[in-house]
């Protein structure tokens, strides 16, 4: 582990995990609240889920296959978690990895509050009329876990039978869990670090709960289930394929 | 038959189908019901199909992607019944997988009632007004034929062709078929498990009819028309490309 | 020619060209039409150009992937013609496969007929109103131009340097011309044959004009400009990339 | 230089860059303009941003698959920036295909201004409603910055771990950018010969600034932290996959 801390290209990884979240956030988040600016249409009427699912999945898909070869572009630390838990990176680069997570969602945040004409709303995660936090949290489970599973089973170096693009199958799954969630919720969920930055104003500790609890819940049990059961690390796979 | 009965990697097939088949309906059916949580806005009138279709699709590109390795990723009785016809999958194997899509749908059903705020629509299948059974049983029939086909064309290992992604090619196959289904019906057709589990109030046998036995033709003269009419088992197909 | 004429090979191509025809025009025409069976909603106010231009273009990919080994999968007149003029296929095979194109949508119209419910509007195409033949020409000339230019550079063999799907990249280049196409016209263009099919009862002159002229002229155009132009057939290629 | 000069290769990519560029600014404005033709909606309310993105994005696709092995299929001057900076392309190369954008732009709004019903709107780039100057220079420069460093990255000769299509890639970036910039704006951006043509009656300043300006600097800004942070030349990659 000190040998990795030495490393100028661990260091890198961290920065273009950072750059990565920045623009993925911004991008995101943006296209969630930029409807907002057209004057003469009721906002939740207007809620567009197919352009902000696509927004966030297609986001995923660029970073990805823009800094994947950087920092393996997680950009969700339940990302990190499952990989972590799937032992495929070690506990420091996971942490430094989250931090940049946070730190790129709150300067994306940064840059959106200051580019935005309309300060009131930005894209505060909220549960829908009617929703409890804990059909929330089921919800957030079950979207992450799709997503954590998806990229175990895409990047697993195993498999010969994939062949098309990892970012656009990892963005796709992405977009999948949105499509669902959007409309559950007043707002996006999914992205972690997202709330968290614009969190800010939220003063629910159930909120904290539900974008945070569920997802990771989601991704640890993705991985332990991937790991453990679909395809234990023992076995080779070839027999399947 | 015995053998494959006792291998451990064929109940794990049996697993993974149930489980990739809980994600796909709950999503799929999730993404289908939600907008109603919108209180301002007439359910009939916004139904959004390029989303829900999306959602379908993408939910079997995801699924694919992530359990295909393990099962093969059927998530539907008619692909399974493609592919038996096809002599791809035991009759054993059949039977389990369509099981599992059933139980999958079921609970995936049950976690859906658990989590949504409005108990009193929850996807069941239904004709759109002025549609006549006879006439759902033919759109069920081709979409169900499509889908099937391109299954059977996309995973057929004659073929040196084929350089994208499989599980993106038939997720799309089923985004084209809700595309046009989703509005000829009142509600989602293609998906035989989901009716069935969400059919537990359905009075109605001409439904029962529609979502099984179209889907279920589709697929079979699927099967029959690739194998013996297309692409001839005994063909192989070098002398085409 | 002779000789072709007597192969199985080449029968079944142009069976599988009338099957996936049929299916292509069912769906993409049905998608076109089946907003109308909302009750509640105002026809022309929601024609849904994204849903509509998806379901034509994954139409494209999913037959394409599903026959493109058997047939080539043209789908179109325009592409047909595009390819004997780059002297891909023979003079017999094109004017088979268009014939069987021409069937197809007619009996995708004939199925569609039977079983919509709406008897009176069946996918007429006209031009939007305020737009003059010659202005309707010129939009069916490029958007078929860039499809054929798609096609032939897609499948170009010399080429080395593309990884992606190329059914699901024609697919995109049909999406691509109905998103502008659509509301162009009153309804959609591009697809010949659907024309065809559907214009029995149209008795105005300058439609027939429209979407054929238009197409043809584009498929021939770009088959020029791609085999004498960007690539001749002289070249390798190979100094490019 | 004067050797590249003399080419025909060389001078048949300058016209390849026309050619895509036309058809690309074609669609693209064609379909951002388009829904103004139906003549009962609101111009404001119903403007389609997922068609819009999908048009620009599938354009640059459908483009980039068509003569990418011809010229490379920039299409946006900050690319050509961004590949010139990057070392990529000659500065000759560049000046003539920035040229040659700017003129395809022009002649694809003139064919679109002929053959348009609707001569009053024609696609002039302006700002949101209440959004600055300076704030729309900061949505360009992010959109442009996502854009450059994702052709960087997809076309890095060096990387290995690539396997899908890269004008899909490419395609869905533009997409990303314009998911969010087209509400932020009162139209797209990102393109920015596409402004250039049309700005002929647009007599603001501000408007050449905020999309050439911020554009070129995002262009800049990305080529300069991929080859200098991200991925420097000197580095052969090999150790990070």
């Amino acid at each position: 582990m000190a040998r990795e801390f030495q490393q100028k290209v661990f260091w890198l990884a961290v920065v273009a995990e950072f750059l990565a979240m920045t623009i993925f956030v911004f991008i995101g988040i943006g296209s969630a609240i930029s409807f907002q600016v057209v004057p003469t249409t009721n906002v939740t009427a207007v809620q567009d889920n197919v352009k902000v699912s696509l927004a966030f999945g297609l986001g995923i898909t660029t970073m990805a296959q823009s800094v994947g070869h950087v920092s393996g572009a997680h950009l969700n630390p339940a990302v990190t978690l499952g990989l972590l838990v799937s032992s495929q990176i070690s506990i420091l680069k996971a942490l430094l990895y989250m931090l940049a997570q946070v730190l790129g969602a709150i300067v994306a945040s940064a840059i959106l509050h200051a580019v935005s004409p309309n300060k009131h709303v930005l894209g505060l995660n909220q549960l829908a009329m009617n929703l409890s936090p804990g059909q929330g949290i089921v919800f957030e489970l079950i979207i992450t876990f799709q997503l954590v599973l998806c990229v175990l089973a895409t990047t697993d170096k195993r498999r010969t039978d994939l062949t098309g693009s990892a970012p656009l199958a990892i963005g796709f799954s992405v977009t999948l869990g949105h499509l669902i969630a959007i409309s559950q919720h007043a707002f996006v969920g999914l992205q972690l670090s997202t709330h968290f930055s614009l969190a800010r104003k939220c003063r629910q500790f159930s909120s904290l709960l539900i974008y945070w609890v569920g997802p990771m819940i989601g991704g640890l049990a993705a991985s332990l289930i991937y790991d453990f059961i679909l395809a234990p690390r023992s076995c080779d796979l070839s027999d399947r394929m």
